[in-house]
């Protein structure tokens, strides 16, 4: 039914998971969406130290990282030109019914291979635009940072009304904190420096996130991390979003509020993940 | 691997599900936990008029409720005398890649059928013990009231430590409110009446608490929602907890704090779900 393309379980090809499992009674598990470019999943290292981090955090044991690392590359091996893998990582199949684990489950690995598109270039040049999300989101979770299962967050946000023709909403905390894009994580220009919120309280370090941190004072460019309004969001000089698909992508238009282009934006993007790389 | 009997796909005899449904993905559904005794499926109007309430608040069309409601009964007529049927209904496989659902998925039925123990006639005469979570949670979520698959926060309460041999936890948002069980929502008495949280903002509006607020008043018991600290808990005359497998089973302990019993319990289960039943 859906664009799947190809799709493993633990290793074996095939299209199913038992019905007991828990990422799917509880979300139970994290994930990663890695994009594969000619056949190379890019940031894996990023991706699976991240994925590790999750699992540490929800006390799933996962003894098969490197079959996962294995996995991976035989699956980006069969990949278009330009694909997504996601994959899931689950605390697997319920011993017993109930929330608390037995901690006899075996964590399951599902590798599925996505169809994807390139962002269309007049819209990675000249920037996206971006609608408000009118659900207000907790400032608070538990599971902050993490690429858990549980994404209902997303999901309805991107089922609101004003999204229209834009690229994604931004989703506020009721406190009216900016959290993130719906799939994205949000960065504002400012005084030649970036800015993005912290994810220690709240939502997603996304690995393209991580890796603008990392690669923005090798270019000279000041980076931190900051909590910042929607007013001050507007204040800025300048703000992009990222995330592992898209890369770095200026933003035109959040809501009614028109920002300029900056020069850092490209920069970035450059030494990142270029346009026609 | 579980000790799941048996189950259903769609009304389909089978033990897996695809691969891309958002089930997984993004706990994208809502699920309901129905005892089954001497193979009657017990408040299961409650229990169907919650899933549809749940699946519009999550916009999922679902036209098969008649459809889903045989499908308990002939689940139910396979049933050992007592047992639970845990249906789940997700958006269905996704169309394509990413939150925003297309539209076009199909709801998808899962129903299992799991064993399931009485409880001990001990605890629910004297009361169960619980243990206080050391997991704050958020005090908010525009998901509450729903019982949806969005469900990590209860299975990391749930291995937290402190559980020991109690019954299970009790769960506090960071503000100190309490919100629930990891499995069951929470009411005190207190002056002749009995009080539970609001399930409005944050908590889960499990069935048998409904029953409870329901059947209070025609037994002259004063019901009330209303918020509790665990300061205001503690100086409550009594407490007890409820979910649709156990009923209402008092609470002789949480944390170091002891409860004495009170009658107001007894009648209440009395009424609504006898131990001898």
């Amino acid at each position: 039914m859906s664009d799947l393309i190809a799709s493993w379980v633990d290793g074996v090809p095939g299209a199913s998971i038992p019905v007991d499992d828990r990422g799917l009674h509880y979300g139970d598990g994290v994930f990663e969406t890695i994009l594969v470019r000619e056949r190379v999943p890019r940031f894996l290292d990023a991706h699976l130290d991240r994925l590790r981090r999750g699992l540490a955090a929800l006390a799933i044991d996962f003894p098969a990282a490197d079959t996962l690392r294995a996995e991976i590359a035989q699956a980006a091996a069969l990949a278009p030109p330009l694909a997504i893998l996601k994959i899931i990582v689950t605390r697997g199949s319920a011993v017993q019914r109930g929330y608390r684990p037995s901690r006899e489950e075996r964590a399951r690995r599902i590798v599925t291979l996505w169809p994807t598109a390139p962002l269309d270039r007049s819209l990675a040049l000249q920037g996206v635009e971006l609608a408000i999300s009118p659900l207000p989101l907790p400032g608070y979770s538990p599971f902050a940072g993490l690429k858990h299962l549980n994404r209902l967050e997303n999901v309805l946000a991107s089922v609101q009304g004003g999204i229209g023709n834009t690229f994604e909403s931004l989703m506020l905390s009721a406190a009216g904190q900016v959290i993130s894009g719906i799939s994205s994580n949000v960065f504002v220009v400012r005084a030649g420096g970036v800015l993005t919120p912290p994810v220690d309280r709240v939502g997603v370090a996304g690995v393209m996130r991580q890796i603008v941190l990392r690669e923005a004072p090798r270019l000279g460019i000041v980076a931190l991390e900051q909590g910042l309004t929607l007013d001050e969001l507007r204040a800025a000089d300048g703000m992009f979003i990222t995330n592992a698909r898209i890369g770095v992508v200026p933003v035109r238009r959040v809501g009614e509020h028109v920002f300029g282009m900056t020069e850092i934006v490209t920069r970035l993007r450059n030494a990142i993940e270029p346009l026609d790389a």
